[in-house]
């Protein structure tokens, strides 16, 4: 029987703007992972995370996580674990989230202040972790409060589990889940985590495979110190030509790996599976929408969908340490750092993919015959991940979004990863949900990423419907 | 008969400290050409050297150049002209100096405060523009008040032209020049520039010939705005792959050229030419040192010089648009710009080496077969220079060395352009000489720029002495 939600959702309904400020409170505290100035912020807007969770009823904890390796100097900024509701009677669902960012400076092109919640004519609500993670994650948060208001049992025992470091490799989390599995989280009957995206924009989908990604750094160095280029060109080993003979051979213009050996490190495409790509709801243009462009590498949308769920791929990010700033500077910089990542797919493990890396680099390396240094790094790894779409936990997901927007929702894989989802599994040995709230076109990572209004409100809608049908359905696979 | 000019050095070792001081607060002022935001601080530091030059008796005229091209909002800093005497009796000398800097931020590396001059225990003198062309620069207007001090007659009437855009290509100065030559500078009887270094650290040397630059940008976009490597890595042609293919193949890790055709436009080493290099003052150690590694390309000096002095060569400056800073981001990014540079010899015409650039790198582009969209441009150029170093003004040079250094000075060309060296010969019609004051462990253009307290004392002399020979020297080449 489907449960009666209508009370909670006219709440939410006349929330909503109580909900979008609590969101703009979020997207002013500028929480980036990734730089070590910013950590203060990190830091504080775990506190502020904290505080709310306590003026709604929740047990709140804030774990440490101690120092970061190789930055002694920089604490970790905690762990936000809170349980709201404590009956034997009900299940218990564990949530995920993260209240760190991406960096972002308005430099960068952003058409509005990016810690700013900046909110248009169309509903598009601009800002740094709007939708990657905030939205989600204050979704949680703002479900128990309309069940507050409406009088409405909230039908779990809820834990939460919102770290600071997802944007940095999660650094920390992973041991941490592994130790508080038997004990803060034993309870947990499944987990669900709200932090990817629909295939589109109109659909919603629920997801049950993620890629995993390799993060590399290849240093070049040579020079005591930069150079001049007047004095010194043609005299030298430059760095960074070698660097660019590197980079430039590490993947093709088609996208295809070079690395010798990694292809084969992944699992063939079955018949079964490939008949699964022509359903879904996804087009061409989705894609050239998401892009801004029609620079998309295949015609077709089945091969498009393989490329992003189940086929591997390398970016190469940028440049450390050379000229970056426009304008003209005629410098030979002495030590470079070239940074790019591998999305890595069933059944690709992360040490073998690190083997085939440093061994095509170092064996290219020496054929350039250079002068100058070579070290190439692992910056942080995490692995891919695939459950079960038909456990209990992914019908009561279905069911919800049924009733919240109308439609089945999509059974779909995403190309990004999110590490601590695999973690989750392993550690808690419970079926993971991916629970996406916000759309393709929400441009997490790059400049002016945002949360529609609308994705924001449902889905602080199907975020308390999915906690109903979970608490209903019978525990097995259908 | 050689000039008395013992009042003259006596007054310039007991105005050491004061002429240091003048130095640091120049150092002060960071007059970065290249950065927009800096253009308010280098034209202080125009206004700042004519007020030192009023205050030593030089009658100073500040002229607007108008507005910087493509960038109308930035007016360019004006060119600081001067006149220190005006006796018909009297040679009249035109220096030439700039008072702009390179970019340097702390966080380059630099181990102090790249805009406060530091004087260590061995009399070095770090700080950004200390030998890069504030010294230099600074070495006229003490000369001028150690002979008002010393109550010594100043031997020639100085005209100075010190400009605050050489370090971005210079700006505005050519038209300048051209129309000044037969207006403000129409007395010059020959052109004296002091904005290079020696080859090594203990030679002082003259230098007859620069090597020009052509400094340009490849710009590769698609995507409209920056992606997450997780959901489109793999669907889309990246920016980023396409720049590193054509970057890693525009020169080998030999310093050999990629680029068709630019091999033709060098001209052939002659039996003369290379039996002068035998002689110059120059060690493959002094080549290691300045470079802080043995990571140079020839194991001999005389291919090395050569290298710097009559071969071009190929830099690869940085990337603008991609990730620059330290830890890892997965970002696409959409739009990325590398910088490069050409360091160009005789005979090779600018818009000759441009045309093969161009074409090449479209040619290569076109290969690739990508959907990005590829835009090449010159940034900027300037032509080599060679002079006949037999004239009076490069013999008055050497006997002025002779005097204050107690050496021959090797005669020298250069490997980085001095761009306005070949404007003013063609615009003046005069000899032009470059007669340096720092060394070459210096790091212009990098971290640490110093210059030694000895090399800016003596090379204070040095310009006096110079003046004084100058004024003697019979008008005819030897």
């Amino acid at each position: 029987m489907a449960p009666q939600l209508d009370a909670y959702f006219k709440q939410v309904d006349s929330l909503a703007e109580h909900f979008i400020d609590r969101l703009a409170k979020a997207v002013a505290i500028p929480s980036v992972s990734a730089e070590d100035e910013r950590r203060p912020d990190v830091v504080r807007m775990g506190y502020w995370l904290a505080d709310e969770l306590k003026s709604l009823g929740a047990d709140v904890e804030l774990r440490p996580l101690g120092k970061q390796p190789h930055k002694e100097h920089l604490d970790l900024p905690p762990v936000v674990v809170a349980r709201y509701g404590n009956d034997k009677n009900k299940r218990t669902i564990l949530v995920y989230g993260h209240y760190d960012v991406q960096p972002a400076l308005l430099d960068d092109g952003w058409a509005t202040e990016p810690f700013k919640l900046t909110v248009d004519d169309k509903g598009r609500m601009y800002g740094r972790g709007s939708t990657d993670d905030k939205g989600p994650v204050l979704g949680w948060l703002n479900a128990i409060e309309a069940h507050k208001m409406a009088g409405v049992d909230f039908p779990v025992n809820l834990l939460c589990c919102f770290e600071g470091m997802e944007e940095y490799g999660s650094e920390g989390l992973d041991d941490f889940i592994k130790d508080e599995a038997k004990q803060y989280f034993k309870d947990a009957d499944a987990v669900c985590i709200s932090d990817n995206y629909w295939l589109g924009t109109e659909k919603p989908c629920l997801t049950y495979g993620l890629r995993g990604c390799s993060y590399y750094s290849i240093e070049v160095s040579g020079p005591g110190q930069d150079l001049h280029s007047g004095v010194f060109g043609g005299t030298a080993h430059e760095p960074m030509t070698d660097l660019m003979k590197i980079m430039g051979g590490l993947v093709g213009v088609d996208g295809k790996i070079a690395i010798p050996g990694l292809d084969k490190l992944v699992a063939p495409l079955t018949d079964e599976e490939k008949s699964l790509y022509g359903d879904i709801a996804f087009t061409m243009d989705n894609l050239y929408e998401s892009l801004g462009s029609k620079t998309g590498l295949f015609p077709d949308k089945e091969r498009t969908l393989m490329a992003r769920w189940r086929y591997p791929s390398l970016s190469i990010h940028g440049v450390e340490g050379a000229f970056s700033a426009p304008g003209a500077k005629t410098v030979i910089p002495a030590k470079v750092i070239g940074k790019f990542s591998i999305r890595t797919v069933p059944n690709m493990e992360p040490e073998d993919v690190d083997k085939l890396v440093f061994d095509y680099i170092n064996s290219e390396y020496a054929k350039l015959n250079s002068k100058n240094t070579l070290k190439v790094s692992l910056q942080h790894a995490g692995k891919w991940w695939v459950a079960s779409p038909k456990h209990w936990n992914f019908t009561a997901a279905g069911k919800a979004v049924e009733h919240v927007w109308g439609v089945k929702p999509d059974l779909t894989r995403e190309g990004g990863s999110i590490p601590v989802t695999l973690t989750f599994e392993q550690a808690t040995g419970k079926n993971v949900l991916l629970l996406p709230m916000g759309s393709s076109t929400d441009a997490a990572h790059s400049i002016n990423e945002k949360l529609d209004r609308k994705n924001y409100i449902e889905g602080i809608k199907l975020l308390g419907a999915y906690l109903h049908y979970v608490a209903e359905e019978p525990m097995k696979e259908s």
